[in-house]
């Protein structure tokens, strides 16, 4: 990955890392509200992963009302799987709501490789300026026209926005700086809406106030990191989920700063 | 909360936990059909609350459909959380059945204090007559019009409708007699949709012929309960949503009378 | 069950535990693609549950979409829970393209039964030719006038239809061939979308290759015997369900080959 950007990625730093723990500090005492227009098999896991961390989500995608949620929504996070005909018109208005705010929000183009319309709309509110998007190497692929080499660099300059391209290694860039993060478990691959619920506590780190290179390394941080401590506990996939919610809960800056998982050779 | 009301509001007696005693053995004997109109982030968790319960849930808001489930139901539930126009055209056909039937519905208007047409539409659906409505300060206060004094018994004298407010302590006023109970435990707020699923068991409550007062005690002493029990187990508000449903599922009536339980001044 | 079908139903044979076997080796090594019209309350849980054998799930209904998807997926599950417009109109040109692919799909018409759109819906889709359908009693004699004798096989015959029947033991015939398996576990009852979840599993043995027969008795082989592992470690209904995950997660041929599983008088 770190080639593809041309830019050094390195493993986080302390500072990086004292960001993220001001992120934890701040969901729990903050009450920050965030709007999330997701799908259907992840809106209640992503609520959870949320309320964990001590923020507010709300989900609502009715057209008539997402203006009054964005409205008052700290940030937004706009996850294009399962679409449909009220959630396409709810994405336009929420982002129109936020961008006249100047609040952020992050793109989820979940499988936008696979469907035609997919890929254009994401396209389309790509154009719309989200603080962050993020995607795997196929949504990349896809929405990059082939290019695998410098992808990721070359989407954040043409749109200036902050990349994150998830794989075995999460990869992190904007264009001049980033950063690759250990991605936690091999059991968030198995299970559903992990992916999306990540990109719901970049969405918080946003709208906590971290800029967006800041807000994603945070998030992935805290989100990964929370990961690999539930992978020394969880018998499996099923009971990987419960007890992730469990490590957000209770994780503190401490979590955060273990070297071992920053030396990230040997994670996932 | 207790002079909000201008009613003396008491602990569960003992009659009020007989009563939950025998909505448990109704609920396991009786196969009741609990109609909920919820929402996308509540609809799994609301049906598995149901299903270890012993009743039987099901959840389809199509218009084509809902006068269909409705009038095979004994309860229905309208939860206003993620609208769509589907679902509000549902709720409105499937009110007008349950209402021909005489039979019993819960209103639950899920953050109507964050959106106008929502707000607009939990007046019109109390206009309906719910047997009882349940939300939480913040709903409350924005249906009331602001005052907080006495906002529960007027809204229940106003509309003949009894009100659950949640919160703190649970607190049920039908106008005239009142109730607090405790809530349970601090992780049901740390986790998505609790209070939903708390309001289907109030219309299965409802559902079994309970009065629409004793069936709002009933149902906050069964869930709370389950509540206080699984937070003694629990080790974060993710390993917190199975085991609540194993309480649920065990729950005996000697788990209801337990004393310590309803001096709740230490409660949650 | 057996003499409804006028076919001598036996336990599953050495041949049909080997072709479950296969089945479960071919998911973890294939990166077989399930497209899964489901219900809201079944999203999240039938993904994890494909997530966990190693296939890959897709959700998306919107009619837009739905060609892409279903033009890409080795095998698609209707499910008719918690329907509406778009997905209505998602099935027909989801299994348009499966029929035109000669790619197998899975019809589970959810309490079909409680309603007479649903029914008819249920059967317009039957006459487009599913591999299989999987229903229980009640939804049976909806859709077969009332009969019960001979039902199912007579369904599959009139159809030529695989047809899986849930009850206390599971029945599996094509008209001429027959076979009963041993329901798992009755927490299976007490959680939501477990039915639809095994639909989605008989779907993806489908997907690899197995003919319809042998594709519904490998798929409740899996299902069900994943859920009496599982049975003998969960305390409820709500811990049954993480772990039943990772039973699948760690399922091998040993599991499935278990003598007493399948002497299944005292199962379920």
């Amino acid at each position: 990955m770190e080639r593809t950007a041309k830019v050094n990625a390195a493993p986080p730093d302390r500072d990086q890392i004292a960001a993220a723990a001001r992120a934890l500090g701040a969901f729990r005492d903050g009450a920050f509200r965030i709007h999330c227009l997701t799908n259907m098999a992840a809106a209640a896991f992503t609520a959870d992963v949320l309320l964990a961390l001590g923020a507010r989500p709300s989900l609502t995608h009715a057209p008539a009302e997402v203006e009054h949620f964005s409205s008052s929504a700290d940030a937004l996070l706009v996850n294009l799987g399962t679409l449909d005909e009220d959630r396409i018109s709810g994405f336009t208005r929420a982002v129109a709501v936020m961008n006249k705010r100047r609040a952020p929000w992050v793109l989820d183009p979940v499988l936008c490789d696979r469907s035609r319309p997919r890929r254009a709309l994401a396209l389309e509110l790509l154009g719309l300026k989200p603080a962050i998007i993020r995607l795997n190497q196929g949504e990349l692929r896809s929405l990059t026209g082939g290019a695998e080499n410098d992808a990721a660099g070359a989407l954040a300059r043409e749109h200036g926005v902050t990349v994150i391209v998830t794989g075995e290694r999460d990869f992190v860039t904007d264009g001049e700086r980033a950063a690759r993060i250990g991605s936690g478990h091999a059991f968030m691959d198995r299970g559903t809406a992990f992916g999306c619920a990540g990109a719901a506590v970049t969405a918080a780190c946003a709208g906590i106030g971290q800029a967006p290179f800041e807000a994603a390394v945070s998030s992935l941080l805290i989100f990964n990191r929370a990961g690999a401590i539930t992978g020394r506990a969880a018998a499996g996939p099923g009971s990987f989920r419960p007890l992730f919610l469990d490590a957000l809960f209770h994780m503190t800056a401490s979590d955060l700063s273990t070297a071992d998982f920053h030396n990230i050779e040997a994670a996932s």
